[in-house]
């Protein structure tokens, strides 16, 4: 419902007639279609395996490419923008964005620390800034400028920001 | 009303009883709530003017505090937050979001070309690219990480970006 209806069509009742389902039935799993969200959105995303080619920037680009592959895939997209809209008026969903969007950072932090850690990159760079650097514009890409990710993107993002420390 | 409640409450029909106007004025005016919604949203951004300091630095910093300062106020975050979920089911918000953030992006652009021609930045830096990596950590703090933007950030993004071409 989510995905081809948006926040608008997103009802315990019409995701209930969907189902086959009463009402009842979905609220003794749901409390809330807030809550139902969240399981909608977590099933769409499993976190990737942090690549170890010995390369960072190979690793890092073969994860910002698996993320533009779901970006490109429905649901995943479509539920992120309902969330985005739902998440301005409830603080919960807001919160537990933040909580995925924190799960889903983890392996790009995960193989900038260890790169740091073996002295691929230098020691005063900031994971957490590199995190917000590499991934954000492809996010922006495709929410906001509406603007297709050619396959150069990712290389051009890793190279730039990887190197914004040397 | 999308201020509000998002685009679940966003018909015709609320707009029209909330402005104390029969639903036909309204159509008379915008043939369709997207009509709405993009004249809505155009009426809270005014292109920033490109501040001229000399330093490139102090000039793109200035334009992403006022954007940050936007971002921090309703009703533009939340318009553009039903706007993002509003144009994946509908092709024709998905280009005039384009167009808007064309327009939005423009005084950054312009303070970074004119840094090239002027020997402040390196020719070989592409501008648009560098525009991306500017702007979209400020929208991913905001509408996917649900994060503070602390002042510091806006300069530390500043300086790692524009410092990635040298």
């Amino acid at each position: 419902m989510l995905d081809e209806h948006g926040l608008p069509g997103f009802t315990m009742e019409a995701v209930a007639r969907r189902a086959g389902a009463s009402k009842a039935t979905l609220y003794r799993h749901w409390p809330t279609s807030g809550a139902l969200m969240v399981d909608a959105m977590d099933a769409t995303f499993e976190p990737f395996p942090v690549p170890d080619t010995g390369h960072v920037q190979t690793d890092v680009a073969q994860l910002l490419t698996a993320f533009v592959a779901l970006l490109e895939e429905t649901p995943f997209p479509r539920l992120l923008a309902a969330f985005i809209d739902a998440a301005e008026r409830d603080p919960t969903l807001a919160t537990l964005h933040a909580d995925l969007t924190r799960r889903r950072r983890e392996p790009i932090l995960v193989a900038l620390t260890r790169a740091r850690e073996g002295g691929q990159l230098p020691s005063h760079l900031d994971p957490e800034l590199a995190t917000d650097l590499l991934t954000s514009p492809l996010f922006y890409r495709r929410f906001i400028a509406h603007q297709p990710i050619p396959p150069s993107l990712v290389n051009d993002v890793v190279a730039r920001v990887l190197g914004a420390w040397r």
